[in-house]
């Protein structure tokens, strides 16, 4: 059977180039970094030419770009690190309601340390109202953490116009962003944008799991979370992931080279599927059933590979298991935290009337999908949805 | 020109099996393990099944291992895990002088914060005497941090005994051991040796850097260092490094499979060698020349892959250098802390004289070298010491 793979803000398949061009790393350039022969002069330069393609991507010095395990430690050594180099000046921080669980559940550490975390509500869209963080900023706030793409319904937060007026308001402040949705399908330019920390993950844009890294602008001051031989200027000990970066830095570069076609093809992609909902959506109509609801904005200002989609009356996890018959991949919800069992904190922040929570699908799209993919998964939901509406009402 | 690599205990080749295997799960079996679809199901299998074979190489339960990014991650969530875990009980923890920073730099973290760590002397071949262990243990010792076979003159620490002295003195008490340069080299059975908790890194087995796992005894509870989705029963969030995992299972296996016939190989080759520097120091002794000095110890007692060579009057680094300019790959001193400028605390610690401490390499061996990397690095080292001695003595 063919597969589709639309849940592509899980993981994404890692491009075959980038997978070889590991393989060959782990087999001929596998030095360690640290030593001082050849092998390892030839691992620290493929570490060196990473970093440099990431900072070149972001318009950043290379020495602002730190390799880390995952997008969540990346979030964690932004939040946690910042917050612990910072807690002289002030133990208030802000965030958001529809954060992901690695800028949530750090926030949370640092409550359970004594630190007040204030977070702020979105709009039906999932937006942050910049004025709302501006007046949340205070004298004491030593960081502000908001998401560039959220990873449930796409939204995209004003992070430019975020930054401005936190810096206005209180230069000292710090502002992470939690891009691992968000780099890959937008240009984002920390220093422009007045973001401090950015943390981006590999396996979101067709790297490798195990891999990511944080923008830390050579201005802010951060406290190590692992300690160790003292690498990367002792903000992240341990040995380098020298093919994890290779692969990152090498998948990072194919998606930013022609990266205004590769974004308007998947914007493309979205555009079709939701032509196809509104059609389906007559025919439903039509016929007195209820249409199914696409959360959150779809335009130019959404994210170009994220459409939340709500089927009243159909739940998530039975429909996701429908699809998957037919070959087609997508989310229940945000599959990064799949394993809890708590209602989708994003659905409820934008105001979703409860009985839908459970309704609702996510179908996030890459380079990789064809308009074939769109075009089958349409069929299969215009197939599927009305049969099992009258199963489930039995 | 052809390559000798002898700085396999600062990383080594990965199998060409094993980065194909990756090369495969990157590409085909790509899933989100969290995803509830047939991907993420086959991904979360790849995941149980690599949980499996390492537990079973350590005679260990399933749930008991946890994946991490490198040793040094698993290191600092044994001990800051184990210690914040366990601070009610006691703030005293007991290492030696000789382990890998890693350890030592969690141990200063943890001072930092109000602990009290009690650091052991070693004998001249780098052992801890497990009476003096015993004796440190104190009512309020919450962990013992000892590593299983040290990463610089390949002493083998005896961990078993250590275990059963500190379990009779305090069974609260936790021990961990730093396995790294221990695991793939020696069979270690955590629960029979009274081992609480263990340190693996994929790299120097064969593996991939960027991936290690911590061994934790069900009856032990750690604090997570990582805040995020809750993967691994919270122990350690963010997406598992399936690729990574799987490339490391794999490496243990084909090591742990034919275990016996691998390590005599590669004792084959270090009793080789210290034959080789054996007769070259009959050449010098005769002609009135420094002999080199092997430190610590040589036989079934060591290591299988260490050799700590002093060549008195020859500064490392130079030797380092003219034998890499005939493709032989050594280190001088320990690589994973290579940019740090200090002298080697294990040289010191086995009461080396200190102007030995800039005379000595390590040569470090796995079971893709050959008897003729032995014989060619010999011949390399009888021609550049004597010109060396020449030279630096002008």
């Amino acid at each position: 059977m063919r597969e589709i793979y639309l849940d592509n803000s899980a993981t994404t398949q890692c491009f075959p180039e980038v997978a070889e061009r590991m393989r060959r790393v782990l087999t001929e350039e596998y030095g360690n970094p640290s030593s001082m022969h050849h092998k390892g002069v030839e691992a620290e330069k493929i570490v060196s030419a990473s970093r440099h393609t990431l900072a070149q991507i972001l318009k950043v010095k290379d020495s602002e770009i730190i390799f880390t395990s995952c997008g969540t430690e990346s979030d964690n050594l932004a939040i946690i690190g910042g917050a612990l180099a910072s807690c002289r000046r002030g133990k208030h921080l802000i965030t958001t309601r529809i954060e992901h669980p690695a800028v949530l559940e750090s926030m949370k550490y640092l409550e359970s340390q004594g630190y007040e975390v204030t977070y702020l509500p979105v709009d039906k869209d999932g937006l942050v109202e910049p004025a709302a963080v501006e007046e949340a900023v205070r004298g004491d706030t030593i960081l502000v953490s908001i998401m560039h793409t959220n990873n449930e319904i796409g939204a995209v937060e004003p992070v430019a116009e975020i930054g401005r007026r936190i810096k206005a308001k209180n230069p000292n402040t710090l502002f992470h962003v939690d891009a691992v949705q968000g780099f890959g399908k937008a240009r984002i330019y920390p220093a422009k944008m007045g973001i401090d920390l950015l943390a981006v993950s590999a396996h979101k844009i067709h790297g490798p799991k195990g891999m990511g890294f944080l923008y830390k602008s050579q201005k802010v001051r951060l406290v190590n979370l692992i300690y160790g031989g003292g690498q990367q200027n002792g903000l992240r000990s341990g040995t380098e992931n020298v093919a994890g970066i290779a692969g990152m830095a090498m998948a990072a570069d194919m998606l930013y080279r022609d990266f205004d076609g590769e974004t308007a093809k998947i914007r493309g992609l979205k555009n079709a599927f939701l032509e196809e909902v509104e059609r389906f959506n007559e025919e439903l109509t039509s016929k007195g059933e209820e249409p199914l609801i696409v959360n959150g904005r779809t335009g130019d200002d959404s994210a170009p590979h994220i459409i939340s989609l709500t089927v009243p009356g159909v739940r998530a996890e039975v429909l996701l298991h429908a699809l998957e018959d037919k070959g087609i991949y997508v989310s229940s919800g945000s599959a990064c935290s799949s394993n809890r069992p708590h209602p989708s904190q994003t659905l409820q922040a934008i105001g979703l009337p409860r009985p839908y929570w459970d309704n609702t699908i996510r179908i996030s799209l890459s380079g990789l999908n064809t308009k074939e993919d769109i075009a089958e998964t349409a069929a299969a939901l215009r197939e599927i949805v009305p049969f099992l509406r009258r199963y489930t009402r039995h």
